[in-house]
């Protein structure tokens, strides 16, 4: 068996940080070593430093970690982040120069020229920004970024259409309070109520999306020409972000065609057999009142998407909905998954 | 002090129903004498037939009801109707025939060509087209009805634009368990979920508001030609429909002349005084994540709509939100204002 | 019309806060005129100091307020208190000590041995602890408390058995939301989920109802010598703490004998009209499956207690369940009725 | 590796029958080939006669298996049986008499003198009624059951206490929706509610705990001793039914004892390494706010019970709070636990 890789993660005691926790507990490949929070936590057991968020107990192989602050020096080559956006361009910068390879869930490099914004069954090649990405800023390390999370349920459900010439999308989100991390979204706001409002998240949705769908030009991403209108809603659900989605399509296909991209589509992930992908990256879902949330989210271990509804739309060509779970595929999962194709690329040696 | 009018409920035991005896429980014109329902309830007291689902208790005055069969006979004049689609077309049509001025929540006869589909701040001219429907159908009575409790919310929200030339429309909606009726939506299915599909709901919601914001054309309506595109989805929400919208405006309008619009929007029921009339049928509301179902839905009696987060849309021209309360303005209390406005221009005697 | 009384609030911007300010926007005799909160806030406008979570939008009224510091000054003589506890028992001391009549909801001086904890329909002669607690604190002003939202809804229900001799209680509590506050519950927490724990509720059921249902005793409360034992536990519920009780009485009563109790149970509130009396004070519901928060806890406008469910206990004499309004009656209107009563008396002029 | 074990489900179109179906979808043991349900669904693929209400999708291996009707014939000798209460009886007597095991989780045979009603952990030696059912009755067959589920959540939290001796308890439970089945709770009755009310259930908690923790005594099981009360409610919760507990225990154990007693607690399905037993048959979880359903239910896939908040009752002695997973540990997972106990005993040769 080949030796195991250590590997960190900044931001450990968040909601994200545990994500990445509980999703690396059993994994081939990584093995998680180095947990690095604030000031306040370091030097604390994880257990002590941690107010364990998620379903069921916290993993027993981390309990006892003693939280480091988040400076390079005895950390792992390869890190997670998950860090707070106050604080994680300085951070994951003093990682990337000190020779660090940051897999970074956090906002605040995604947009940046020459950092890759990764969903990797639509854009893997973009990791070619990273030699120019060393290069130009002088950094031994690198950052690769994934998008916010209910970026990756519009896009994953877009992915399968890029051929078609995407033109104009409008995408109306239901998304889970998982996705406001934790204290999060107050009980009294959202309780048998929808919040019509997440801030800085439609920018993103529409900013990201353009992006992923690019293509690799040399130093940097083209985006994708196509028009995108994003309205994020907040709804009472744990986990899983729902996107209603309406597209138009410069090829003008029939809904066979769609059918049909959606039940082949594959994606790099898959080619190379990465631990954390799943078998179908995009399933249709033939029942007319799904995907949902509660039900589709955790299938796939919560690394898929599901799509639904395929049908006309009489204003723009289609529309359907599409699903994510958005603290694993949409967050920490997703995440883990660029840091294995990392590996197996040889990007991590 | 004018004496008041009797009316009567076709179709009582249900949860529409249900709203009808309470929004009229204290009305100044209109006294509830008069409950119809199936065969299986007649001859019972109203609250031997009635499992009651609204908050509080069943109104006193009309617990010892007997409840009739719904045949003419010895009705009101004045109906209004609640009753399952299953059985409306041939009930509201034996009393429109029979001489009863039937004000319908039902989705039967919304879209026949001679009856009014009332939105009162949008189309109380649409009543111009009963004598032709008395005429052309024999009817000394007559049929007028109310729109799904979801164009109601997309209708009440586009209806101030109206003048600004609506050419296209996507709405996706969140909307409340309580428009499934009762036992309606089961908790299994909606508990911290979001079900994406309403059957029927897409195609109503399209075609009742071309119809709706159509005009008068002597013995029909002309729909407006708009392209209209629905999204529907269940949220586990008790009562308030709200929508997301995208819009395209023929007259290209500025951003603040859509916000005077919605601010000094006014309609044939805030002239009139009538009754149940919101002192504002439509308030846009300026904080940054409002309306909410749960805080607004039962402003202004749940009467009343509300919008917010007016901004560009990238892809259409503009993009906001609106919110109705679905069982009030949405069926209930929207019937009970057309049959004010019907009594104040003398449609009754 | 007689002149209307002026009255301040201190902590005025939380939640409580708001509910007193809602509670008396229509009061017949208290004028909101004074609103003291933390330096934080004190100089603003009350609509820019507050966010405001209750439904619908804060009262126009006192939009314009300044907001003031909670210290003795320009403040009207009666004062509603919704403080946070880590300041409450200075600032009201120091009013009292002022000369100013403070009405609290807090937490703090509630078990002190001469400050009367009201619950009016069973203990409105605890106020008689005023005389000794002015003299012996040298206090020209008062305090009076009202007692925490869930022992409200226990001691509402237990209070129409008084007089059957109390002996044991076992109570189990389903509380709502709305009683932690705000940001208050995580959704994170809450959502389709139960928290079996409140922080330090349990040892208030138990004290306080003894003090509450004891006897006034010259400079103090004789408690009830009754065994209490409180579960306290958190439901995803708005507003509303449902309590389920089985109870022993010494006297060994009838269960028509009880019903008979619950049916014409009455109190001072009752008796001397007060404004914000509800008709009947506890309303036993003969459906097997209510009270019910959602659809009982609003009715009478909050202030009301509903029972039900009566029926032997195997281990104790009787079990049965109390729901009472969290936020109103057992909070901002329960203080409000206690001034009304002090009103009534003289005791505020 | 031995040979599988043929089994079949009577009602498996059901929601506790689609529960068996997925338990024991990978199970070393049993192997699903027989699904039986009513005329309606009989003659149909599986997957045409039943909608699926568990999260994911349909188990691939039994979609096309053809269900039959509930008759003895080509039956497998292994039933379980999650037929509704209305026609359990006859079947399943009809099955037992035709020399099938009929494993129950249908609530018609519980209380019979001769029937097993089983929480393995507890009362495993009940299973000695079979050789006596049998021949008082005649069959070749046999039935065995297991308990409503919310008993179970109690039961499971006491049997470690019964060395201790149980005398009265008084529980208050938190009930999940699924344990109400399909369609069950209408989503407007508890959707941010609490009904404080299930038909039937407080008797059946009442008498099954007492059944449950009895001793067998020849012919039948002698009842343990102990006064039981339950108040049963429903919380909008998807799994897991959470119970409060105070307790009198005639030794007067003190709470290190108890919390010992919990620690150490084991029981037969353990020893035997049965397949689906959980490795700790009880928790206890040292977190003050633990456990709670949704985050603790699932854990152990459903078939450990979790306790917590152990503390001195000031009625009864001590008090708790317990939880288990209804629909699985409490129904569909108990029985397939039992089958297992019976196979390990050859008690199915």
């Amino acid at each position: 068996m080949e030796a195991r890789i250590e590997v960190g993660i900044l931001g450990a005691t968040g909601m994200v940080g545990q994500h990445f926790v509980r999703f690396m507990e059993n994994h081939p490949w990584f093995d998680v070593k180095w947990l690095g929070a604030s000031d306040r936590s370091a030097g604390k057991k994880y257990r002590d430093a941690t107010k364990w968020h998620l379903a069921g107990v916290m993993p027993e192989k981390v309990e006892d970690i003693i939280v480091e602050e988040c400076k390079p020096g005895n950390a792992p080559r390869l890190l997670f982040s998950s860090l707070d956006s106050a604080v994680a361009t300085d951070i994951e910068r003093a990682f990337a120069q000190a020779g660090h390879v940051v897999v970074s869930n956090s906002k605040n490099h995604r947009m940046e020229r020459d950092v890759p914004l990764l969903v990797l069954e639509v854009n893997a090649d973009h990791l070619k920004l990273i030699p120019g990405q060393q290069r130009s800023r002088g950094w031994k390390g690198q950052i690769v970024t994934n998008p916010n999370c209910a970026t990756v349920s519009l896009v994953m459900g877009l992915a399968p259409l890029k051929t078609f010439g995407i033109t104009q999308v409008i995408a109306s989100t239901m998304q889970a309070i998982s996705g406001a991390g934790y204290p999060g979204v107050p009980s009294m706001d959202i309780n048998a109520n929808v919040i019509p409002f997440i801030g800085g998240e439609e920018e993103k949705m529409e900013q990201e999306t353009q992006k992923i769908l690019g293509d690799f030009a040399g130093d940097h991403i083209r985006s994708l020409a196509a028009k995108v209108s994003a309205h994020c809603n907040r709804v009472p659900v744990v986990d899983g972000h729902l996107v209603t989605i309406s597209v138009a399509l410069s090829s003008k296909p029939g809904l066979t065609d769609l059918l049909h991209a959606f039940e082949t589509f594959d994606g790099v992930p898959q080619q190379r057999r990465l631990p954390s992908a799943p078998a179908k990256p995009v399933s249709y879902m033939p029942q007319n009142d799904r995907p949902q949330p509660r039900q589709d989210a955790e299938r796939e271990r919560g690394m898929a998407a599901y799509v639904g509804r395929l049908r006309a739309c009489p204003v723009l060509d289609y529309k359907f909905v599409a699903l994510t779970h958005n603290t694993i595929r949409g967050a920490a999962g997703g995440a883990v998954l660029n840091a294995e194709l990392m590996h197996s690329e040889g990007m991590l040696d």
